[in-house]
């Protein structure tokens, strides 16, 4: 007990403590600049050199007042600007632009560290993952759950038999997105930019993700049922949501997720021994509860805001580009939400259970 | 707030404290025995004055070890022996006999409090609310979380509106059945007698109808999986179970029970403005979080064990009886139910939604 708490927040992953990764982070919303930022400021392996946005005007100005190098525009980036300057791009922006970015960085031999989900499609994710290969550059997915010291703690248990054979899994991830965001005018609700939909694409991909991560096992069979009620959300199908996935090893996952609703992020794992609770889970500051027998722990701690669970995001992706080591949430391992989701919203369409 | 608290634990439902409801208790299971005859001699307004079992024999010395003044047995309860002595019967046999001792009750015009599930199939159950309306005698399903002072408080706070508009219930109900009960032959794993299965049976009712309890409304349509695994579970195919459930206003409820699971009661009922939590929920000592904005609120009060909850069930369905008042969890209440599992069943079955 005493190494199991004095270990909590090691990076067990981390594999070297030399060298820095330079990045370009394009697309300069609010969680590039208030969050990626500083959490690359803080971390040990990496630094920001470039900046890119809609204009080199907007760029510029950001740069400057983050003290980075260089500010560049979209075109500009595509056309190799600035790229002595950095070793790896981090893409932030609206799902159905990741791929052009990618694909840019691919050509220029850089690394990719690319915002979940993946894209707005499979097909274009897909498309993501091959360019990477066929360019041999790597490629991950800043799922930043499976660099957070409660969920790696979580799935080290699983492992080694605490909850006894998993049986089932609830994931929740729901926030009141207008509150958030008030136009209604946002990316978010628009399907040519954030893909299939809008709460599984955002939120419920957290839950799937990480039961994945998890059970170290994936979904084949999928129900679900989606309705929009609001007007803001006429153009998508998932202002609510909720499904019941089949993992392959009988594990029943059932999952919810809601643009519109009151915060409320949950992951349990139910097994025949115990029960393993991240409540909150997802949004920063993950607790887990631990149940086995007639005992329950708690284990608290408030350190992982989700500025430091995005420096380890960076951190790791930055450990490995520097060894060349494998990334464990890389392109195929997101293709593969992608793919979740799609049927996801395949099987609230047609009415019937989607096999993967 | 004072108000609140002090109140907490109120019998808000509570209308007469005269008169005494003499009760034959059918089924002499530990729950009967054990749980039952104490709380009904707790209670305010009952007493038991008949138990009956399969022999003579057995009902005479249970009636003797718990100063009961008659023991008789099944045959005789039907021959209508002791029948002065009672005013209402209590049905707690396996669910595939409840049918039968109601029938009896009913001709001899006695009152009928009887377990959940109320039978076996839906045919049956229909069955048993037609002959108790044609004798003209009340009708109760013993759902006790309906008299469980956290599940009253939580549906009068969501009543209000705390929780905003209700999007998303989550219901977990699963308990290690064969380290309660070692027996592989046991009823609840036997379709002849349990009905349609055994996780639904009898542990996702507790969501599904607390649930219904909460939001005032029903399901109209279901999805579901099911699977059974270890060999105890070969003639059901609910060892594990889940489903989504659409709920008349379009609110999106996810359940999970199983029979082969570690023990966790869990309700949770999201808003577009907050959220109310029972966790544990369902085996006493039921426990109400309140989430609303940033401030969260915990409801704790150790007094409420199963054998208070059962106290307070026979009490309210003693008040019922004594001043001729409307029961709520009433026949027709529970038959409802028992189409949902029918459906939920039907659905895994048939791998597609059905319709109510």
């Amino acid at each position: 007990m005493h190494d199991w708490i004095d270990s909590y927040e090691e990076r067990d992953w981390q594999t070297t403590e030399d060298g820095t990764v330079r990045y370009a982070l394009i697309g300069l919303g609010w969680w590039t600049v208030d969050v990626a930022i500083p959490a690359i400021e803080s971390s040990d392996l990496g630094e920001v050199s470039v900046l890119v946005s809609s204009s080199t005007e907007k760029a510029a100005e950001i740069a400057e007042d983050n003290d980075v190098e260089h500010g560049i525009s979209y075109d500009e980036y595509h056309d190799g600007a600035a790229s002595d300057a950095y070793d790896a791009v981090y893409i932030g922006t609206p799902n159905a632009f990741h791929l052009e970015y990618a694909e840019t960085a691919a050509e220029l031999g850089k690394a990719v560290l690319c915002e979940k989900p993946m894209e707005a499609t499979v097909e274009r994710a897909e498309q993501m993952v091959e360019t990477c290969e066929e360019e041999d550059v790597p490629l991950m997915v800043a799922y930043r759950m499976q660099t957070e010291p409660a969920v790696r703690r979580a799935r080290e248990l699983i492992e080694s038999g605490f909850v006894g054979d998993p049986v089932s899994v609830y994931g929740a991830n729901s926030q009141p997105l207008l509150e958030m965001i008030p136009d209604h005018d946002q990316w978010r609700l628009d399907p040519d930019i954030t893909g299939y939909g809008t709460s599984v694409m955002d939120l419920g991909i957290y839950s799937i993700n990480t039961a994945r991560y998890l059970l170290q096992q994936d979904p084949v069979t999928v129900q679900s049922q989606m309705s929009s009620h609001h007007e803001a959300f006429d153009d998508v199908p998932d202002e609510r949501s909720s499904s019941t996935l089949l993992f392959e090893d009988d594990v029943h996952m059932i999952s919810t997720s809601s643009q519109r609703a009151h915060e409320d992020t949950h992951l349990k794992v139910t097994g025949t021994e115990g029960t393993i609770e991240l409540d909150p889970a997802f949004h920063g500051e993950a607790s887990l509860r631990l149940s086995r027998g007639d005992l329950t722990v708690e284990v608290e701690h408030g350190t992982f805001d989700a500025e430091r669970e995005v420096q380890e995001v960076f951190d790791y992706f930055a450990d490995r580009v520097l060894t060349d080591g494998e990334i464990h949430p890389d392109g195929r391992h997101g293709l593969v939400d992608m793919q979740v989701i799609e049927a996801i919203h395949r099987a609230a369409d047609e009415g019937e259970p989607v096999d993967l």
